[in-house]
């Protein structure tokens, strides 16, 4: 019996349509990657879920994907449980008794009580889960090869991660990220660089974008100079609101979180903060004069500013307080990329981070990277159509099949084409010229190519450009010259 | 407490050298495949079980690598199994008071049960599991989308598949298969591409490989015409070891299989079928002249023949009648490529299939394809050296830093350098001149650039080729002529 194929919920096939315009993204970041000296890696799908595991919250623990241990996994967990016994214990007797008297009827208590059973069994019957994200695999790289690693380390890495999340619009349970950082190095020219590869990509992409940027410290001294550290998220949320809801409104909210007046009078001029980065920079080195960890923040973003002005960089780049993403993770400059023509998130996004392999005992490793979000690239640039509609993956020509003589000429020629770096084919089977033309249609391919008697004497061959329907009889180096992009 | 970090047996972590090797490799065959018209798609690396299971033999069900359903998975496998009682049910009463009583003691007892047991829980917890080949995926997907895509259908797939095989020397249990099909199309011209592919590629990669075709509809003939349709692995085996163990001993080995002593008469000119392609064809249709089949088998082979010839491929091509990989599955050409210089599996193969998707409910489509091995491919390159020293992946080129003004100079030629299309580095911070090398050197850079006061002076740079350690003062644009690839 046929089963009806799909796919699971949340996961995508990708259409050669797709994937070459992925591609066309992928190959781009990889060539800018590699122009400033990052290699790439790769690491295995399956990673222990000791590593995993406790990595990303509670939460990101629920959100791993298990991978059942192979072979008789169930006399390991009948023995560890020593079956009923256990579980017996475990749970409490009586809810036991009631799970097993009522647990058919009552979703909730079923529910409830299959849960304590998962929490139980799950590590018994499986030891490795699907990566969740780029950057623990990476952490558990950097330290289990770390003496065969030459510091500063610049790799990048392009693949999956899987997330059980729940599938909605832009979000899927498989996607791809695409991270770019540089290891044991805490020179500021290493955030420079990163700045740079945005710079270039979004030029080769065409996308117009602003870089945000902030500094993790800054923050720390806007929280060190009122005494309320704990108040740093709402602040920034708070600020984010100026534009919409002004001044008084976002004095108000911070008044609602518990700031106090005076905490409140103190961070007015950071909340109207305005004019150029360097305006803002010196307003900023006044208002955090007393907080050593705020002043070092404005050196930082100095720094990196200064550096970006003997670059004379076309990217736009703005200094943005609001800017607090992976607060707990970031310990110095924070990233944050916008594309201008379209109303989407952060495409782009990094920061420094000054304990990366600790949580796998290697100390001291202070690390800073970005990564390009590639599905929403893909959305911006499918929206703006910036994709370059000759891709040097796709078929550029196709030759029609009439069979015999006309076949074998084909196939000759097409040699010619092929060795001139241009992808062609003939079509296999010399069947009613329509379903060849359709098929070249479905295919998007630019140019059909005919030969018959007549081309095979001339030595020639007719070339019909399918945008503007126009034919002209051409020789293989003249073709040659007309379908190259 | 610090984990000692480790991966899943069986798995493998890539560094940067290895991935430029391998990229290497991915690279090329893509550009080939495109040139002929093949493009990309992928699929998920989880597919529900419902697609997976049953189609790799029983061997292979227990191969996959299933994933545990999310969330809560134990109150339905608790309901579903009413707990206790239907484990009562399901095994003997008795066998299961067994367990309880002496499982912990009697390991066998308890594997036994165990499993019994993993059978019932396995398709309750789990619904996804990871791809095993590319091949079952693609013909979900030309089902699913059958629709959307234009036949023929020539596509090409690199990615990662997973197997629960017992991990050894150069087998994994994650590892990247790379497949080129067309389906869709009954041409034989499509067998004739993917040879050309073959001779491209291995041109392209520097090995020699001598490509061994074979038609299973002349194995089929063969048994066709001694009534031994059972016997077709056991002949073929039988003729390969001719070289090794003489014309005497094969005929008593099939004799042991229980061939008669008519058929094995019979069958004598095809033990001792030797000379050119052409002459063995000659032959084989004398032999097979009375199975219909068997000469199908020769006309396709032929025609196949016909078209290399035209098309003058530098590549070996040779008619090999012991070739029956996947017996059950091909039903027309089957291909395999071995490597001429280094002692190692075929590192390609593949073949026609006739029915790729009836599995699905799709039937009627014919299709072939190719497999190329990139692990083998690997290490046939690794052993023969035969990698690209120069790689334009690689990193080229190295400043020295030396920190303040210097380092500015040196930002401003690296962007020269870079516009160029050349990767090239600035070691980040300014620390000593043996640690800077150090790392030049770890990195196998070719070129490590210096510019001091003097050459900033004179608007040149210092260039020291690593490799031969000499030094010269050049200007940005020699500098750009000398180490570009």
């Amino acid at each position: 019996m046929a089963q009806k194929p799909s796919i699971p919920k949340g996961t995508r096939d990708f259409s050669p349509v797709e994937m070459v315009k992925r591609n066309y993204i992928f190959d781009t970041v990889k060539s800018v990657f590699q122009k400033y000296g990052y290699l790439p890696i790769e690491t295995p799908a399956m990673e222990n879920l000791s590593t995993l595991l406790g990595k990303y919250g509670e939460e990101g623990d629920k959100l791993l994907f298990k991978i059942l241990n192979s072979g008789d996994y169930s006399s390991k967990f009948l023995q560890e449980l020593e079956y009923t016994d256990k579980l017996d214990d475990l749970a409490d007797k009586n809810e036991f008794e009631v799970y097993r008297a009522e647990g058919k009827k009552n979703k909730e208590l079923s529910e409830k009580f299959g849960t304590r059973v998962s929490n139980i069994m799950t590590p018994i019957i499986c030891e490795k889960g699907l990566r969740y994200d780029l950057t623990v695999p990476f952490a558990r790289f950097v330290v289990q090869h770390q003496n065969e690693i030459s510091f500063p380390f610049k790799r990048y890495q392009i693949q999956p991660v899987w997330r059980a999340d729940r599938p909605q619009k832009g979000r899927y349970r498989e996607f791809f990220q695409c991270d770019v950082d540089v290891v044991g190095s805490n020179s500021l020219l290493n955030e420079v660089e990163l700045i740079q590869i945005v710079d270039e990509v979004y030029r080769l992409l065409n996308i117009n974008v602003v870089l945000k940027l902030n500094n993790r410290k800054i923050l720390s001294g806007i929280a060190e100079i009122i005494d309320a550290s704990d108040k740093i998220v709402d602040i920034t949320v708070a600020i984010d609101k100026l534009d919409k809801i002004g001044l008084d409104k976002v004095n108000e909210e911070l008044a609602s979180k518990g700031l106090s007046a005076e905490a409140i009078d103190t961070i007015q001029p950071i909340i109207m903060l305005s004019g150029t980065n360097r305006e803002k920079v010196t307003r900023l080195r006044e208002v955090l004069a007393t907080s050593e960890i705020g002043l070092k923040g404005v050196d930082e973003l100095e720094v990196v500013l200064n550096y970006l002005d003997v670059l004379k960089l076309d990217l736009e780049v703005e200094l943005d307080l609001t800017l607090a993403r992976g607060l707990n993770y970031y310990t110095g400059a924070i990233f944050e990329v916008k594309a201008k023509d379209v109303a989407i998130g952060s495409i782009t996004g990094g920061g420094r981070y000054d304990d990366l392999t600790g949580i796998f005992g290697l100390k001291d490793v202070s690390g800073v990277g970005i990564s390009f979000g590639a599905d929403r690239i893909y959305d911006v640039m499918n929206q703006l159509e910036l994709f370059p509609k000759a891709d040097g993956a796709k078929t550029r020509a196709m030759f029609v099949n009439f069979g015999g003589e006309d076949e074998l000429y084909a196939l000759q020629i097409l040699n010619e084409v092929r060795k001139a770096g241009i992808n062609a084919e003939l079509f296999p089977d010399a069947v009613k010229m329509k379903k060849q033309m359709n098929y070249a249609n479905k295919k998007e391919i630019p140019f059909v190519l005919l030969a018959g008697e007549e081309e095979r004497k001339a030595n020639t061959l007719t070339v019909k450009n399918m945008e503007s329907g126009e034919q002209s009889q051409l020789t293989v180096d003249e073709l040659i010259k007309v379908i190259s992009i």
